[in-house]
């Protein structure tokens, strides 16, 4: 899944990814290439165990050097987190807390409608072994939890990352392709599409295939009807009428 | 983000999960392990290059042993998709070919709406170098395309496979939007569809329709294209392959 436009500006700001204590720096380093792939660039950790800066986490970053270069590192959580306005936990486990609990995506529309009021959003994620602690949850507005199979939870730190910078990034991702779905397509017009029925039917009455006559018309209107479900361009009926003719016509003279 | 219950029984199931050559067997694994976490066992390998089974993906897999003991390994791609009726190609790139583009939440719709009815799904990915080749692609009905930051666009492979399975695995079956108007058809297998491909254009060559040969392979793709993107029931497959032959030996013979 390859194909970076380096032509292209990077989209940046979102909230700020906030590792509390990570461990490996090959997950920071993962971590980092998740949040740049979805235009997220404000990494923050807390107490990062093999310390700040580390060669492990930029080789893992795999090119999101910027992420990387403006990592802030703080000694307590209370401190990266002291000029946000809205801060979501990621767990798995259920806390006890009376906390309001979201997904992905329902926080990640949260955030874009703070940001467009101009609040500043964070998401905390625990180290790779316990996960955030209870008085870490604290410090978060709410919680999110990823709905995931309940025989097999196994997302890692940097995974966890990469959903939740996917699903902030599809909120307001005016790129999306849905939007170019099959667009710029030169169509036929019904012109060309009844020339190119038109044309089958003819060869198929040539070949004996629209038999009996009483049949003909339901058989006609069967083919018609599977050609009518295709998107077809100009040029594609052009090269299906070069098919018809070739079947009917291209073969060599029998004896 | 661990949380696994043990006493929950697995959510078995979802589309299949056919990884196009892949290299590595730790990505194998990582995306056995991304699949599992969401739901998904079916994984399928074209001619993964370290040969089957492989020691590292199973390491990799960190408990997904389900999925690896069950993925299915094939010498071609049209093998491992000829019991699928909707295939979806992840592709990062733009393939100049006209077929649906759709994200991966709503080919997570759509998948859950097809399996509905009871059509079964597939989803191809393509090695960690180079992706799915054109005439892997071909043999998709439809382009999924992950919208990334058009700057750094770099996701691997068990995060594509991670982001189509965590999308299938949000969508209730209760809500998921009918992608097709075509109620309850009994839709072409691709090992249908490559028949009537196949049969095409041996009628094709036949004719020296597909001439000259440097020109035969662009030639079959957009031929297949084109009959891609036509919703294809068992039945019309059948038609078709009638108006070939039809049109190929149906008619008298000349002087």
């Amino acid at each position: 899944m390859a194909g970076t436009d380096h032509t292209k500006e990077a989209q940046l700001g979102g909230p700020a990814i906030i590792l509390v204590v990570p461990q490996m720096g090959e997950n920071i380093g993962k971590a980092a290439r998740a949040m740049y792939n979805f235009g997220l660039t404000d990494l923050r950790m807390v107490a990062p165990r093999d310390g700040w800066p580390n060669d492990k986490a930029v080789a893992a970053a795999s090119g999101a050097d910027i992420v990387i270069e403006k990592a802030q590192i703080f000694d307590r959580l209370e401190e990266a987190v002291a000029d946000l306005q809205m801060v979501y936990a990621t767990t798995a486990r259920d806390r006890h807390m009376v906390k309001p609990v979201v997904t992905p995506s329902e926080a990640a529309a949260q955030i874009r409608a703070s940001e467009a009021k101009g609040a500043a959003c964070g998401i905390l994620f625990g180290g790779e072994k316990a996960g955030l602690k209870n008085e870490d949850v604290v410090l978060a507005q709410k919680v999110v939890s990823v709905p995931v199979n309940p025989a097999f939870a196994s997302l890692n730190l940097a995974q966890a990352v990469l959903l939740m910078a996917y699903e902030w990034f599809q909120v307001a991702d005016e790129t999306a392709p849905e939007s170019v779905d099959l667009l710029g397509a030169d169509w036929a017009t019904n012109a060309e599409l009844v020339g190119l029925f038109e044309h089958l039917e003819a060869e198929l009455d040539q070949a004996g295939f629209l038999f009996p006559p009483e049949k003909r018309e339901p058989m006609v209107r069967n083919i018609r009807n599977i050609l009518q479900r295709v998107p077809l361009t100009s040029q594609d009926t052009q090269t299906l009428r070069g098919i018809v003719k070739a079947l009917a016509h291209g073969r060599p003279p029998r004896r």
